[in-house]
């Protein structure tokens, strides 16, 4: 960015911003929901919620061997995963639970598009091969999930159930690739490619998409 | 510590260690006593005890990007698995499952004093912020035993038992923040918060301490 | 190696490639049929085949603090992967799944033997004891099965199959040390070794070698 960034990079940065906190929060609280399900207490609830949320983007931190983490720089996010585990012990109640998951898909496709496009496009200032890169891209908003589901037993929802979610990831990682090779810049392509995802994600969620089922 | 201790540090500094043995003996057992009662072979056993003695301390260091590994440093703790697998394999019967696992309560809230101690420390050292430093010296005591229950299929006890125990981990890397802060100086910042976390968990045990549950 | 090697080292070189893509071939296909038993869709085929491809190595590279990993600097193995997937997708059958898993043990015997070999290898040029160059070597073909199985909610096969895997890479983990201790050289220490492993993997698969079992 220059130092005199126009009005339009100024709402894309702050967008961009806006996008990583509505889509962390949904992660979170994925995470919360799932303790509350599983009837987890006070520790369970901070570490499940903690996983969901930060999961994948530190296992792809530890991939890239990239420190410090978002979660160590951002320390704040730490004291509010803790806020909100103290809250829902509080307040959450059964019947809040299927209403507060089906109500965060939405947010949670702002954490897709944006966690899967600068996590691409972190791995490729990392200098690695652009597929290696959408990898990457794909296990940033993907992994937190995945981790949140096998720490409570749970064979992770990622992979059964027929969401196009890694797919979108995957597909807006490689225009993330195509972007950069036309020198559009970092900025530019993450928030082109996470505003892409977002739509395709909200368009499979109000259309009903689903992925190939096979014959096994 | 000086070059010529005085005897009140020397007899600290052989405590700690004596904590540290008995602690990572006190985990070690929680991982065979798991692999016993889900009947895995030889291999299993010293896989899941191995996770349970040194899981928590590696992935500690993974997110702080140190090395060796405490395991990899002082080698001859994979000699003491491998032969407290042997020994098992041999002695260990059904009946001694549960007493074995009531009786280690007590050592391993030596284990949580230095282990949490020791790792927020640790942390502290390399200069993270207070509070990632506290959840460094929670993930130290906890994570073991919670990758011992994840490999095996269980939800991890840590998650659901309702203890004060990641808790009095949390609480007890504050003070270890809190002697630092007042310049006491490593040493005795972990000696004096572990000495505080062992008698806490003590507490706990004894007196029966319960966390809060929710009313989901 | 030399710049002019020999018939022998040629034919050995390509010998020890062709383990590695026969084996890596065995371990992904593990994970394509853990996949197919679990119903997962395309996402969690590709993430088990994956884990059960590059699982072990990963580990093993992130305990040394090694990069770039096995699938990074070898990516076209992403593409094998997503393609053995999508060929699965159209033509994997139940009736094929038990066939399958059968006949995969003995390309897996391959990968034992290679990848335990070349893991030892690798530790020990990092430097690290004997003791802990061998559980490394271990690490590198079990690990992958073992996060397969983990990952879909399974207790690891590894855990509790009395199958002499581990403890053939345990033994031949030793044979690399002893023939580095002997300056026979990499190249040689890792090729001999991994012979030996394979022969001794299919002895125990034609022979019906069993670990012993405990009695509790």
């Amino acid at each position: 960015m220059t130092s005199n960034p126009s009005i339009a990079e100024w709402l894309v940065t702050y967008g961009n911003l806006a996008f990583e906190i509505v889509g962390t929060l949904a992660f979170a609280l994925s995470g919360l929901i799932e303790a509350a399900r599983k009837k987890l207490d006070l520790v369970g609830m901070a570490i499940v919620t903690a996983l969901a949320a930060f999961g994948g983007g530190t296992l792809r931190d530890i991939l890239l061997d990239r420190r410090p983490f978002f979660w160590v720089e951002n320390a704040v996010w730490i004291w509010v995963i803790l806020a909100l585990c103290a809250l829902a012990l509080v307040f959450l109640r059964s019947r809040h639970i299927e209403l507060t998951e089906k109500s965060m898909q939405w947010p949670d496709a702002f954490g897709l598009g944006i966690f899967a496009a600068s996590g691409t496009q972190i791995a490729l200032i990392a200098g690695v091969e652009p597929i290696i890169a959408v990898i990457m891209g794909v296990i940033t908003p993907v992994f937190g999930g995945v981790l949140r589901d096998v720490v409570v037993n749970e064979i992770p929802r990622a992979f059964n159930d027929h969401q196009p979610y890694a797919v979108i990831a995957f597909a807006g990682g490689w225009l993330v690739v195509l972007l950069n090779a036309l020198n559009l810049g970092a900025f530019w392509a993450v928030s082109i490619s996470a505003l892409a995802m977002v739509a395709l994600r909200i368009a499979a969620i109000v259309l009903g998409w689903r992925l190939p089922t096979w014959r096994v």
